[in-house]
């Protein structure tokens, strides 16, 4: 036997961007912005490549880097993380994730998540021994019923993963969910992983619950972000994890083996671009925009949204248009309407079909005018 | 129970150059440079991002990079690898080997690894619930005894993990080396995994046996590189995986939720820079330099030169200076002469002593001078 996952196969974000790229359709799908990053900090990175630090960065991080991200923690989230101990830069979100897992999973365990759900947990997961224990949302509010997650605890249970702001529901944790969080973890040795990528991407005033708020609660948290969706350069592959020294400790052990070290010069220029405050806290608004742009175009369609508070993800039921399941509509939508999105039934493990598309706003004003534009077609 | 590896400490090379760092020494413990990259690929990475190349690049990696990545193969070793499903992109050599191992051990395989062993192996073998099973190798030629690798096979052996050009112990495979592999793994189960991120340093005219070369291993295994060694750019944590695509199909199910691909205009550089083939020809010239030269330093001291045929890396027997334990000497090495090197037990999981250190000779001529001038007075 060779394979580890036999059941796994390409994840959709590949699948559905090869697609579009084919066929020439306006590429919504996979979450990354079709605008460019800031020329001050490909300025920045270009600099310290001049400077010559194209060699091995420190296998936690660069220090500067570490120190600017626990200044953005403190100041945004009141909590104090020790650069030496607790904080981690990786190669973007999705290996800080997996590389969490691996580091606390043993055999056996069993961990929490809530679907829909980003595609990346569950394999991780399994590859460790783990044991999936999932509860489903519904639409179109997806709140979680935390009763029915006291049902799943039992002594083997390991981890929760939290995921807010939500991909792909563009849902977000309140104060109560946190409440009922703080609850049920209360007295017992279960570690949260919490994927914050989406953190500055939060509307309408509200607030991002990050663990970072809630002591009880970050102590035991790895908390995942990302500077490829923060500064819109996701093909940089940058990202961070804290934690508590005890978790970050196992975490490290694991990085360490896993990619040793990440990017320098992109380190250097991160380090020096956070400096200015202003370069993450101009995000809500700026997102915003797009966010209130894009539903208010969509409206003029046939498709229904869901509501929308945070990430760069819209999400729209279809049920008045077709009865088709999400990925053969996704598909047939990409080829003949020319605008690629993602099938939603594609972050249910089960493939759960809820006749509902998710498209990424995290584009220029024109793309969103011509998808709009077709879209009001179907 | 959270610790996954109870038993793992900091990577060697981690704590040396902290050490090294720390008290200003010399630094020939960790593999780097301490020289630049070509100022052109620097400009092309710069290009790359001023092109807006900023965005997730296809997970298995940029088309134009596999292809010259398959070019370069097929140029050196004579082996056609297909760019679209038998290539695959990585954060460094690091995150390959540990997707190969991750994406094919199961719990309970047995992997065989030849000690001193780079130290990033027998984690990962951990990681996924593997055995190891080790043969150590005895210098100053360190061959390996393959009728006792023979005794180490049975019906749970997974895979063989080589590395050639050798870390830390500088010995390549020889044509006999590959004909008793070929014999033993004929009719077997058996994968190999082959470490060649030193694939361009080899010495003397000799040849770098790549499984690449060899149809018969070359079809079970995952190959290895390194852009970060070849192209003294190992901040920039760029290598590659080659494998056959029953394997490759496996690896890019972990790689895709491990890291889903790697930093865009990096590829979109690399890709251009090997059009030219003299940047990685010239290599074996530009580092031999270095070697006979560091080499012929070091003659003046007390230490004993072991041979060296391939990589960026100088073992020396110091058993006429001290009878100190390898991390030991290192440490005061480090802190009394001021030059780092890595004790190389620490490529031995039980830490076996043989009185050996590593140095890195990947440094400008005026570095070496002055190490070799402060090693003389050893
Ligand atoms: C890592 S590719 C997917 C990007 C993303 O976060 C998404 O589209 O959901
Ligand atoms: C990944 S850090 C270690 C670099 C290296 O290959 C070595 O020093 O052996």
């Amino acid at each position: 036997v060779i394979s580890k996952l036999p059941q796994t196969g390409t994840t959709i974000f590949t699948v559905m961007s090869a697609l579009a790229n084919e066929v020439g359709a306006i590429n919504l799908s996979q979450g990354f912005p079709d605008y460019d990053c800031s020329p001050q900090l490909i300025e920045l990175v270009n600099k310290a490549m001049q400077n010559g630090h194209n060699q091995y960065a420190p296998m936690p991080g660069l220090m500067a880097l570490r120190e600017q991200i626990a200044i953005k923690t403190e100041k945004l989230y009141g909590a104090v993380y020790d650069p030496e101990l607790e904080i981690t830069v990786t190669a973007g979100g999705t290996q800080a994730i997996f590389t969490a897992i691996s580091a606390v999973i043993h055999p056996n365990d069993e961990v929490i998540i809530f679907e829909p759900a980003y595609d990346c947990y569950a394999p991780a997961i399994k590859l460790m021994g783990g044991v999936v224990k999932s509860l489903e949302l519904e639409p179109p509010n997806y709140r979680i019923a935390w009763d029915m997650v006291k049902r799943l605890i039992n002594n083997k249970t390991k981890m929760i993963i939290l995921n807010s702001p939500h991909n792909p529901t563009a849902t977000i944790l309140t104060k109560e969910d946190i409440d009922e969080l703080s609850a049920l973890v209360k007295n017992q040795d279960i570690l949260i992983l919490s994927d914050e990528v989406y953190e500055h991407l939060i509307y309408d005033g509200q607030t991002h619950h990050s663990m970072a708020r809630y002591p009880e609660l970050q102590q035991r948290s790895f908390i995942v972000s990302s500077f490829g969706k923060t500064f819109h350069a996701t093909g940089w592959k940058m990202g961070y994890c804290l934690a508590p020294a005890y978790l970050m400790q196992e975490f490290r052990k694991i990085h360490q083996f896993l990619v040793f070290s990440v990017n320098a010069p992109i380190q250097h220029a991160i380090a020096e671009y956070l400096k200015d405050e202003n370069t993450y806290l101009s995000l809500p608004d700026f997102f915003q925009e797009k966010r209130d742009y894009f539903r208010k175009g969509l409206e003029q369609t046939r498709f229904e949204l869901l509501p929308c508070s945070g990430s760069y993800f819209q999400s729209v039921a279809y049920d008045n248009v077709t009865d088709e399941k999400d990925t053969d509509f996704a598909v047939r939508l990409t080829m003949e309407t020319g605008v690629a999105a993602i099938p939603v039934s594609a972050f249910y493990r089960k493939g759960i079909d809820r006749h509902i598309l998710r498209f990424c706003f995290a584009k220029r004003q024109e793309t969103l005018d011509k998808a709009v534009d077709r879209l009001t077609k179907v």
